[in-house]
């Protein structure tokens, strides 16, 4: 039985690539799913549809583009990791944790100790608090392990 | 991972096989799904069944017969596209996107410029607007790209 | 028991304030919900909000704000009144039987003979089809009839 | 019928009581409803429960009693206002409008034109984005007037 | 607190009036709904809708009509009495079951011995099997007795 | 794409394996799914569990264990054909339908004529009624022809 | 806005007593409900039905009946305090706890230290962990408090 | 048509293995699914997160990360089976009931007679009580037994 990993959050480090590389090392029976990483092309995906002023109807038009990728990934995924950077406002993250929540989807976050009093309501309803993506794939490893038969 | 996409609307133009071309053409990983587009076989879905006078019993016999199909496809479906041409009622693709919008189905909608006030309410629930089948395409490609390992 | 009923469709004839009164009339134990009739009001809904050239961002804007009305008093309802008169598109009545249909929530449709076919899909989902609002008033007085106790 | 409406978001100004003025002099059929609002009861609302060393297991302890209020107000109520202001990471509120819209509870954003790109997401699944409580008091006027008998 | 009780199945004893006397010697907190019971009227709830030669057509559109009362009035209770008799094919209550069954909505089934054997996939989804109104009384003031503060 | 269809009703007849011989002839993407057909076996599933003296318990007993396989199936199925024949109660079979409309599955009823009354309020929710296998098979045949690319 | 809140668990000591006291000393907008508190009376609840020889079949016909109410009441309420005494194997409790989890109702469990180890599953779906009645009383005076008008 | 089976409850003896070799000798079509076994894994789970003092918040933290696990294999999966044991106090089992019974799970309850009292309402809310890991190898191969087409 194979599982669903959808990877939440900011797209200006490598976090992903190093999950993936602790996936593969362990030869984890996972797929990772996440948003369109290229942010130029993030920004610009509902550009060629109606043509706007920029600003807040380009940016809505965009928007929802993405979220045809974003919510059917979540809804196909069996786990959400959601990362928090210390840049960046985010507020998208804290947004697709809220959607887990609600669709009584299991999720993880990943963050830096110094984030854990405004990220309280985030981590209150997620699985764990994970510090570095070498976690995140311990916890990986230890959720998909042999115990169960494909 | 394949995506699947529904394509509701109008049978009369060649708007799905222009669709279709431009997602091969592309090599996307997307199974595209429809009604039946043959006219007069989807009038007459349920005239071997019991016989009536032709008109509403007719009508009301056969839609339910096509509505097997129709419901079963969309709620297969990861995203629908909803045509909209200039002829016809189209009563029923607008009935589809009421659907789609209770399920928290992502619908796109395919119409032109002419229909924006009449499609209002159809559009608004819509996560774009698209003007073009070769947009749409775009907006398929873009929402299953390689950013997402299968 | 009181019920709630949503009479959505055409704002553009009294077929509402002939429901109300044969409603009225029978003293039903009925509450009668339905959209802002005022076209221009209701057009201009999201007016205050962000500034638009007019067109399609600003039916958007719009047609978001009339959604929040619209979407929370069907879910509300017991009962669903969809209407068609000859004139207008009115995409956004079949949009709301679509809605009604997904969301299980029975519903009715009132127009004439002559919309038959091309109303077929959305004549199938109904509960019953009405040619006048005191065949529609009939329904309702038989629904809510004292066989229950209240 | 009465409207609920849930106010989500910053405590640290009074947007709340224009609202809750707005409404009152308009004799707005709505209850509003809101977190506490006290900003040090709020962090300590699970301080007579397990004592901890503060950090990470106190915010939890007190973060999962607040859930308890917002997570079954948001459910109760018909629609959602969720403020960003200018300060704080305000990750509780992008959480809170997440949760609305995989429950499908409309909600209204309440914030300045500076923080357009950054909520772009949490905008786009919104039903309108205001700029002023004022605004929000229009939205809510228009949504709850009398074309719905109560 | 008021519990909502719908009696479904055969409306040709007097089964219902029992239970009902039952319940307002008790004085128990119990509302009771059920179908419309005069048996002529509920066969011809469509009759005023479209013409038809009687038999399938006239059935169906009846049959329609009563689904609007019936489906709302089993949504809006919180216990279902299902009676069979021994007369009759009686498959409306079993489908009533049914539908309790898949809403979660508990019921009681209330026959003779008699029908135990061809009942069993209809008892085996029942919280009870009760063989005389009185028993279900009893059923119902256990069930909303006074250790429940109102 | 493959249709899963459920089987449901009187196990006294050979119309499964009519509906079987049809598809296969036709080619037809279908996995056919029904419950045990032992009509023994069937009422004797429970027998190694709990020792009863036949009767009620007996009957309960088993009935409970049927409903895993009865109640999986339909769930995993795209579509529900509810056969009726002249014998027997088939108070499961009329169940079976009323799991289906609560959960929104469409299905086809297949009876007589002569059953057309007794059935109505189970035909009211179906999307088909059939007379004959062969008309089962003509509408699977139709509900999955080649209009949608798989 | 009244609060309804179900406590569940043992029925031997007066712990829902001491609640209710506390609540009704502040004052508190709060309906308390329970299941049947007379012990005797709970595993009597089906006796009046089929007669049996005790043991394995009568404890699940009382049981069946007493689910009618604890589910009903269960899902009615905001919120479910969970009681776990010291006696007893109380897989009862367990089992509601386990139910609130999966409807997303909000619980709080009630127990003493010696026990966390053992619930520890069963806390980790909590909202809180309370040791004793009054702990509970202040969770519930903090989570109506008036920050929220009526 | 593959079936998955989880099995819940106690991690002390080999009824897992009894299981999975009566479903290998009769070849059944079954995936066999489960939680973690290694006892001390378990209750470390999330000792690589935040640091703790052991006692509750080590719990807490390994349970919550534990039902990562839990949770989205009995979602996976199509029947539940929940094993009791003599020892330990297994409210973890009796919750994983109580989860399935609200997901409409179905699910098969094991353990000896002597329980039988105090586990009444998880085995009322049970599809069949098993005394034996083979009884429940005998369920396995009835339920999925070849009357099902693939």
């Amino acid at each position: 039985m194979k599982w669903r990993v959808y990877l939440s959050g900011e797209i200006h480090t490598d976090w992903r690539e190093q999950i993936a590389q602790g996936c593969a090392e362990r030869n984890l029976p996972i797929t990772l799913l996440g948003p369109v990483t290229d942010h130029a092309a993030s920004d610009a995906a509902g550009d060629g549809l109606v043509a706007t002023d920029g600003g807040f109807w380009r940016d809505q038009q965009s928007a929802r583009v993405n979220q045809i990728r974003t919510r059917t990934l979540i809804e196909k995924s069996d786990l959400v990791v959601v990362r928090f950077g210390e840049q960046y406002r985010q507020w998208n993250a804290a947004f697709d944790a809220g959607l887990c929540a609600a669709l009584g989807k299991p999720y993880i976050t990943l963050h830096d100790e110094s984030l854990v009093h405004p990220l309280k309501e985030v981590d209150a309803a997620a699985q764990a608090w994970a510090q570095t993506p070498q976690q995140v794939v311990q916890l990986l490893a230890y959720t998909c392990s042999s115990a169960c038969a494909d």
